[in-house]
């Protein structure tokens, strides 16, 4: 067991349960050889991440196929350092070919996520196909976001949409939610801590609208890192691939502090929620030590929060009973991650039985 | 009783039921003292419309509220040729105030019909309050019509389309449709018979467009005069009230003879589709002779048509059993036209009591 050295130096810490990135970005996921996976496992287990719902950028393929998903699966195998779990990413052209071992199916409506599907057609067939049990997760924004919501609604489905970043998209989302139908959503948390105003960027919310994100906690069931820091990143010409994840606690940790933001609403959007939309199974002996009060100042090369001094430092991190960060070192091999994605399926199958009984036959055969 | 004096020269006569133009637009419709419904209603019975649909241009007002009413019912008061129903126009202010005597609510989304509404949320609030069984249209397009049919949708509650007018909305219906939504829809006839390439204006389908219409015509449930003869017009700064009423018939029986549309369609599509969708009641002894291969050229100062020989004549419109119209000449005085939008909601409610029986409560109170 790793010992802290550290004098205690903090007064308030709490003990959060491993947090979930439903929409981590992995550049690379199936490029052969890449490294983007096992870089963005580290970075999120050192930020409070147990788990990390991966997401390709589809250049040159996301997981799509059996061959992309292959890659995948090895460029995890041994370079995991936290529990993660592998998305299908609709393409048009794999409407039927489910692939077993993903948790989830993505459909892309802007390039940085995979290729964009072009119409509310092309989506409309994996909708037909796609089991109902299973999460959809789509970017879709406007019209897209619209005919997503219909096309959920017409087949009695759950959806969840990923990155909302109007207050229109927010509105349709609301009033969807109002007529009990099956959508989740979640906003990139760089949104709610950076303004177009402040930064000259279009990829932002202007102050207003993001003035209406944190009046909308209600509606946002998730927090995720999403691809916003890395889109911001590469508008800069600095991408890497795990931009974004290292700032997200703290923010938010910060924002509790000052008051924006519960405790309760934090592990809500990083944990309970994740959970229940994905279907993830418990993390025995998985917790995040945050200490609250401990100012962390922001590397000064790691974008657009540089040097910037906020309260909330991660200060270890336990997975499977083992600690596998402290006070800024790792204690993992790469070994320790494990792939949820089947394990979604068996918890998702297990619910449905629970809840819709059988029919029972009284006729032999 | 009116005698026809002309010698047969005409060898195929056909006998339609009286024909229904369910979008008719009036522009003073509720403008006081304006005879744009009397010159439409007249140009309606010549043309085989034995019921027309009304809806206003919302400049300086549609039939909004009270007031409006009241002027739009004073303007029809013995100078309706043809029967008629009315519409409430949406304006977002008007949420709560159903108009009792009117057949059905129309929503803006273009500022031709009306103080268009600027978002779903809009929109919302009628479908929260608009009684399920009146019937909703609204000429919403794209992301308006996508958010229009997820309301229809979470709502579960009908809707029609008017003037569809691109290849994406149609297969959104289209989709809808096979969902079993409850969602119908018309085109504008003229986007059957002109083209962009053809006339320059952006208001027409492609040519590649116009095709797909064509064969779509098991999407469509209902053809009609709708805006666009009058936008077209107003594009050349030649808009008269009646535009583009007089062609309709002889352009689709035309058609009929070409062999691009059957006389089943056209009835189905003019009479019996639009009765069922606004629950309008039978005329009894109301019919419309067509010589079917008599030539007719379209007058010469009448919009994009003029000068064209069409086969397809209208002979006689026979109203209420007596003759309103026959071989060029009008015999009504204007008092022959009923209002028929108290009448649909009777119906509706009629067939509401036959397919959903009240729950027999068995306890007295
Ligand atoms: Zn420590
Ligand atoms: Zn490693
Ligand atoms: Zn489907
Ligand atoms: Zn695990
Ligand atoms: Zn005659
Ligand atoms: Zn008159
Ligand atoms: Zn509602
Ligand atoms: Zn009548």
């Amino acid at each position: 067991e790793i010992e802290s050295v550290d004098f205690k130096s903090s007064n308030r810490t709490v003990t959060l349960p491993g947090l979930v990135n439903i929409q981590t970005l992995v550049p690379g996921i199936s490029t052969a050889a890449s490294k983007d996976f096992e870089e963005v496992s580290k970075a999120s287990i050192a930020s409070g991440f147990t788990v990390v719902g991966t997401m390709g950028t589809g250049s040159p393929k996301g997981i799509e196929d059996k061959a992309s998903l292959a890659i995948a699966r090895t460029n995890t195998r041994n370079h995991a350092h936290c529990d993660f779990f592998l998305s299908m990413n609709a393409n048009v052209d794999n409407t039927h070919d489910r692939l077993k071992d993903t948790a989830a199916l993505f459909i892309p409506f802007s390039p940085i996520a995979g290729r964009a599907l072009a119409n509310v057609s092309e989506a409309a067939k994996y909708f037909g196909s796609w089991p109902a049990n299973s999460p959809i997760v789509t970017d879709a924004k406007g019209t897209d976001l619209a005919s997503i919501l219909l096309l959920a609604s017409l087949h009695n489905r759950s959806v969840h949409i990923t990155g909302v970043s109007s207050l229109d998209d927010m509105a349709l989302i609301s009033m969807s939610k109002d007529k009990e139908l099956q959508v989740t959503c979640d906003v990139e948390v760089y949104s709610l801590f950076l303004t177009r105003e402040e930064t000259g960027s279009k990829l932002l919310p202007t102050k207003v609208e993001q003035d209406a994100f944190w009046n909308s906690l209600n509606v946002i069931d998730c927090f995720t890192v999403g691809t916003l820091p890395y889109r911001l990143a590469s508008e800069q010409g600095t991408s890497v691939a795990h931009a974004g994840i290292q700032e997200t606690l703290p923010l938010l940790i910060d924002a509790v502090n000052k008051g924006r933001l519960s405790m309760e609403e934090l592990i809500a959007k990083l944990y309970t929620n994740p959970r229940k939309i994905f279907s993830l199974p418990e993390q025995k002996d998985s917790y995040v030590e945050v200490e609250t009060d401990r100012s962390c100042v922001i590397a000064s090369t790691s974008g657009p929060f540089a040097g910037k001094v906020l309260s909330g430092t991660v200060h270890r991190v336990v997975l499977h009973g083992e600690t596998a960060y402290l006070d800024g070192a790792w204690y993992t091999t790469g070994s320790e991650g494990q792939d949820l994605s089947s394990v979604t399926q068996a918890i998702t199958k297990a619910i449905e039985k629970v809840t819709i009984p059988a029919i029972a036959t009284s006729q032999a055969s």
